[in-house]
């Protein structure tokens, strides 16, 4: 195998955690995505519900912690320093799927890495989470806005890259176009 | 055949040209690139010289143009007007891959089209415009410096939207690191 970790980059209902799960299936590859809380928990102070409710989709993350919280604003930054470590040990590991959580920009340096990124229109993306997750008293648009608006804000935050900047990734598929079977289809096919 | 018109749109010295040009062969497609300037000229009042010196790698485009010269600034608006009429035309006729020239802009409402994006980092590009075009008096840096300042200025003004934004692509493949041959191979295999 031509890459030892993988990382998938995706926005909200794109299907990028479905791509990652299919490859690491295909590749025999470890999978990380929640269980990350676990192991972020198992290796720092804090509990699964603080991750939980300020990693990448976090309503108060980076400079809006500052903002609104001096206290929260230090805190969000050790929870990241503890996330940065957990992925690091991992990638040491090798033979593993990243999903989100800033990974790309924390692995940017190691030529062993392969970065994906996965994207698809509002309308695909609607459609899919209702599918996916089923209804909710919110809006789907209004569900899709806030959190695409909480991961772009997290991630300038961490990494001072723009979201969804071809140039930061290996290749950039946008799954509501080409299918998600098509993008594990030709990310097999890249990194074998 | 999916796609009926292809684009590509890519930095100076990724090897976009290349990945059309083979794609065109395998797809027995018709291949748009330099060979729009005579059609332009064809189909306009402007002779090939000044479209060549006032298309997407001009050193005065867009802003530029109206920013030094007013009359420029009128006459590059007419000619880009010139080149979206020949490439709506040649879209209509179908069947072709088209290089760069916000293509992928003027064609985006267009669901029979795929629009990849080619780039690579600076140093695979370097090395291959040298590899390619050759040495010229003027450093290989300066040369792409100012390739990629005029391509993003010329397409930000007549598209309004930045350059290398994954979201408006169905692909975004970075041919320095999958290579040129892979590219040509994903794409054929997403198209047909």
């Amino acid at each position: 195998m031509k890459y030892n970790v993988i990382t998938i980059t995706r926005e909200f209902g794109s299907g990028g955690r479905t791509i990652a799960k299919e490859l690491a299936a295909r590749l025999g590859y470890s999978y990380y995505d929640y269980n990350l809380v676990q192991k972020i928990a198992e290796q720092s102070n804090f509990s699964r519900q603080y991750i939980e409710e300020h990693g990448e989709d976090a309503s108060q993350s980076g400079w809006f912690a500052f903002a609104w919280n001096n206290y929260g604003g230090g805190l969000s930054d050790q929870l990241y320093v503890a996330q940065r470590n957990v992925i690091t040990n991992l990638a040491e590991q090798g033979r593993c799927i990243i999903v989100g959580r800033c990974a790309d920009y924390i692995l940017r340096e190691r030529t062993d890495t392969f970065h994906a990124f996965i994207y698809a229109d509002r309308a695909f993306r609607q459609k899919r989470i209702v599918d996916v997750y089923g209804e909710s008293d919110e809006s789907i648009e209004s569900r899709v806005e806030k959190k695409d608006r909480r991961r772009i804000t997290y991630y300038r935050y961490y990494t001072d890259r723009k979201w969804g900047q071809a140039k930061y990734y290996d290749v950039c598929l946008n799954s509501g176009h080409i299918g998600i079977d098509m993008c594990c289809d030709l990310i097999e096919r890249m990194v074998k």
